[in-house]
């Protein structure tokens, strides 16, 4: 269960690594909005293996195809079913890993929950999955650029190397200038290709952080208590893979300031209040201020690796594996996008359900 | 929208800190559970303002009053309505703010959302809300112990303070017996004291994080892809005020590894596979591995404090403001039973959903 | 589970017919909305027992205490709870009914579910709890006051008693001056009381069917495929106790009509088309066109009867069963507020959904 | 939106008419199932159009194919997406319609909600859309069978013929081998095929009424209050195109009974209490007893007929159409398969639901 996301602009992603196929399917996208495949690609490209040496050689085309809900370059307000085929699948490689479980992967998880799995090449758990998820995000910011809202990721860690990024100024032109890091701070983009071309080397892997910002979201998007936007931003993050944490604004390191120090002063601004510091990430109580939403996303060192590793088999005999496949030395310039389409489902979603409050006039005009 | 959160242990809160009172509905408790208010009642106390001179002196009796859903001592299936009035509201305390924003509080926010907002004390925004929550999370460990599940949390770090506890056996009554810190290590658990203590004095407040743990889980819990229970986990932490920050296993740490230093390493265990170390929190793929649940949750310092600050009126003038009201110079003590009550929330629902799924016999049986 | 009605406009009620209270929580109503329990108060009268000599004779005041949600008379956005006591229990009254089910009711289809039950009055299943869908009802019906949209139910058949009504231009206030039975036909109403006072002396009780209409709906409410407004119209009539079964516009009877005399011939209208009938009933493709939206409900005649009946104890004994209880020898007449609520919550749900599908200008603006 | 339907066995839909294809993800089905294409192309054969001449001639091969959810024969527990291709599309024969709304379609209302259309052969309010629920109930089918429930639907009324046919013992095989009007009463079959062939050659059409019945639910299922198993029944069938009215045991002619009359006397049964007659239709309070669940429903006459009839276009002048292209003179023997993977989809439902009740022991074993 649970392949769902979102409320209004919800999207159902189904398909394992091997088999007929991967996609999506979009319910709640609203009519009229241009859309085709062309707008899709671009951003299913710089998810897909094979791009770099930096990342896996696994070759697929991803090639998006749209089934339904858009006619004569319309969205209908239909479901928007997105479909990729599996090209590349090279089964026969997993054979050796059927009956044994790769440390840090899902194999156990779900042979306990499921009773079985499916073997090849990460069933369910692998990140082709995130390719329905891509694909929903290109449709969603095509949504949010109609209300001028863009969000710009990148990454801003890759094991112990850390990049100076203006998250300020910083757009996505200089992340795809960048090249295969998707770092925009040359200096440390350079360090970082060797980190990881290193890790290779090592038969080792590296994990970093993904720094997203959110621009242009207007006051007053997200859900008190539950549905906070942080908590919907978190809750879409920790479910890729690989993530093990996730900080809005000052995060972890807030907690070592005072409050007086934390505090953002809200200040005159032309529009309205606006904050002098930006602590908040952009978000109070749950609930945008206008500010920029500041994020970052830890992912952990890839657990795929060819260096041998004790585990144990379906018997529960001790035993040893050395990851044959092709696999990321470091997932995180293909988790940028992944970042990006979250953040986009997530926000399209609350920008929806605000349609569904502003529906009666303020207060003093009633009165 | 969305005060509602859980699947099928479906809880529903209601309430703002001044009006009539605070509560909760919660849907999908199974029956013939013993229930009585003196099980709820606990926990509240844990919760409350009062209890020391760290946190709030706000004084509530917050006595919970079960409306419906429990008969002759067991749980009928049906909705538990759970309700605490109101008792110590001091509206007029909070004039003073009606027509300002109060830095780094949601006031601003719930005006651009919604146009309009109850002022005094917070409204919807209250700490008051988690009431509700704590209720509820005590429902829920009911039904956990039949299961053999059990939760332990406790304040970890005050500002610059880092407890050591081991996370492997520390116990409730541990963090009970911690006294008003709930830090269960005695020597970081006396500076925290001083800490709050000199915060209060100078006007101001501190943040920290709480570590929570969940023990005796099956192996198998948790939806992949968008309802991993880590995932789901981390949505329910930042539902919490004053969260900045999630972690899982070995988070944002867990990046400075390389894979060959982070992978768990399986091994033979008596009841099926173990891992060597838990770098992984006890879930793998989003689903749990039967080893401890083990995640940091982030709380900026407390917004509220005494100093005088800069901030806007609701006509965009600059003016200042220093809290007047009641309020804890450091929330975290109080937060501990708030991340108890949301793990034991969903770490309930997640296992009343994998009844759903463990319905037919094993494969090997109808081969 | 699934106390819970609604996907913006959501309720979820609680309580049972003996215990504390009954009463609902709206998520979802907008911000702004003048309120008051005023504004509730009526239909709750109007959905009271004791009100005439045609129904149950049970006292209950029925107060509506609003808990929270309401702030110097209007919605906040935030959950409204309203609570209404129970005052007039009677558990006693029960006492001979705690080890026997009662035929047609719900006491051992809820032991087969659940395992146990309230014994006393109905428990969860008595109608006591429609009192929080009556409250809610009253609260949607002031939104959708603001779009202009109206509903009218009243009784439309008693037993073999058949009204002439014009569903075209009857008013609520007709139905209000039509007295107890609500049925503003006049002489089927004269004919209604003699037969339901007739089936009080003789132990017996009768059924019929409330026909309602909503009047004002624009076109395009209601979602395509699996939330059609009549779906969710049918869905909502026949979650209520003693309903077995909905038709929409021509209902069964137009199953009897060959395509070319049951098409609703489109016809040029001054606001766009019209149809020159309505067999379709206000809805085609589960979406309004419009026109009034006309269904009928069925309701069986009340289970609770005087007369000696077979049944078996919970030990599976053959025994008899006569109630002495207060009931209502047709519940028609108060079925009429509940027709009445469940039509207001769904269309303010599907209006309000309408909102986050009308977000682009029209595909003609862009081109 | 809402193109999902069930809340742990959940089905989402996607596809227009004309377009790439159609399908549905069925996510929430056990793991563990044996589940192959054969499974579900007997009830897409069975809906498909072209299999005799009483239903439309549109040729289409409906072949399913599952990309993902099945791993060596079995369900793997995630979500199962089965794609069917469009293949006889004639997006030319609609050409004439592309500016007019025909009557009693959804072509005018589609266009008020969403602001354009896709004008081929109804787009997703086509019953091509259909074909995903028929596949998806196959698949539920497979998993109530391991529960040993069964449904069979049969046609018992078109026009004025009613049929003569005994739910108690009627079974799937009958009306497999009653022929093309799925009526197993052989008399009334023969002159349904009279009259559908008449209704032909005049340019008409018909409606009827579909009845099912659901044999073998244990007592229990369906939740009360808003989501009882008639209440979701109702709804799912509702959601069917052309439906205009649904029943549940006595339905509409037991509101002329008395209470007497109707109640249904317990009796002592083998294996607990049985009823002596069914006018509850297999559902007391909204949860099954045991009985069989019995119900029916209302196809109104076929909207499309190449008789001419009056319109208006896009513009609002009133006009006239004939429809040319291929159609169903009676859509009631290609609704007998839909009204079962209704149904199907409904108990598998609340079937699966059961099962996070059903989590702890009796109360008198606790006790």
């Amino acid at each position: 269960m649970s392949s769902s996301f979102g409320r209004l602009f919800r999207i159902s992603t189904f398909g394992e690594s091997h088999g007929g196929g991967v996609g999506v399917v979009i319910d709640g996208c609203p009519p009229r909005l241009e859309l085709s495949a062309d707008d899709i690609q671009p951003d299913l490209d710089r998810r897909r293996p094979g791009q770099s040496r930096l990342v896996t050689q696994r070759k697929e085309a991803d090639r998006a195809t749209i089934l339904s809900g858009v006619f004569e370059g319309r969205t209908l307000g239909t479901p928007i079913a997105i479909v990729v085929d599996n090209t590349d699948a090279r089964p026969a490689a997993y054979d050796h890993m059927k009956d044994l479980y790769r440390p840090s992967h899902a194999d156990f998880t779900y042979e306990a929950k499921y009773g079985l799995r499916n073997w090849q090449g990460g069933g369910r758990a692998s990140a082709r999955e995130t390719i329905g998820r891509v694909a929903a995000g290109a449709v969603a910011q095509k949504l949010l650029a109609t209300a001028g809202i863009d969000i710009v990721a990148w990454v801003s860690e890759v094991h112990d190397i850390v990049a100076k990024v203006d998250a300020d100024t910083v757009s996505g032109a200089d992340v795809d200038e960048a090249g295969p890091t998707r770092c925009p701070d040359p200096d440390a983009a350079a360090r970082m290709v060797d980190s990881i071309e290193q890790a290779r080397r090592d038969g080792d892997s590296l994990g970093g952080v993904v720094t997203a910002v959110v621009r242009g979201t207007p006051a007053g998007l997200g859900d008190p208590v539950f549905d906070k936007i942080d908590a919907t931003l978190a809750h879409a993050m920790m479910s890729l893979p690989a993530v093990k944490g996730f900080e809005i604004g000052s995060g972890f390191a807030g907690t070592k300031l005072t409050g007086l120090a934390h505090n953002d002063a809200f200040v005159p601004g032309p529009d309205g209040p606006r904050t002098a510091t930006n602590r908040s990430g952009g978000i109070q109580g749950g609930i945008t201020n206008g500010e920029d939403i500041v994020m970052r996303v830890a992912f952990k060192p890839t657990a795929t690796i060819s260096s041998e590793q004790d585990t144990v088999d379906r018997d529960g005999i001790a035993t040893t594996l050395a990851a044959k496949g092709r696999h990321d030395p470091c997932v995180l310039p293909r988790a940028v996008p992944l970042v990006e389409a979250m953040a986009r489902l997530v926000v399209a979603d609350h920008w929806l359900i605000q349609r569904s409050i502003d529906v009666l006039g303020p207060t003093d005009e009633t009165t």
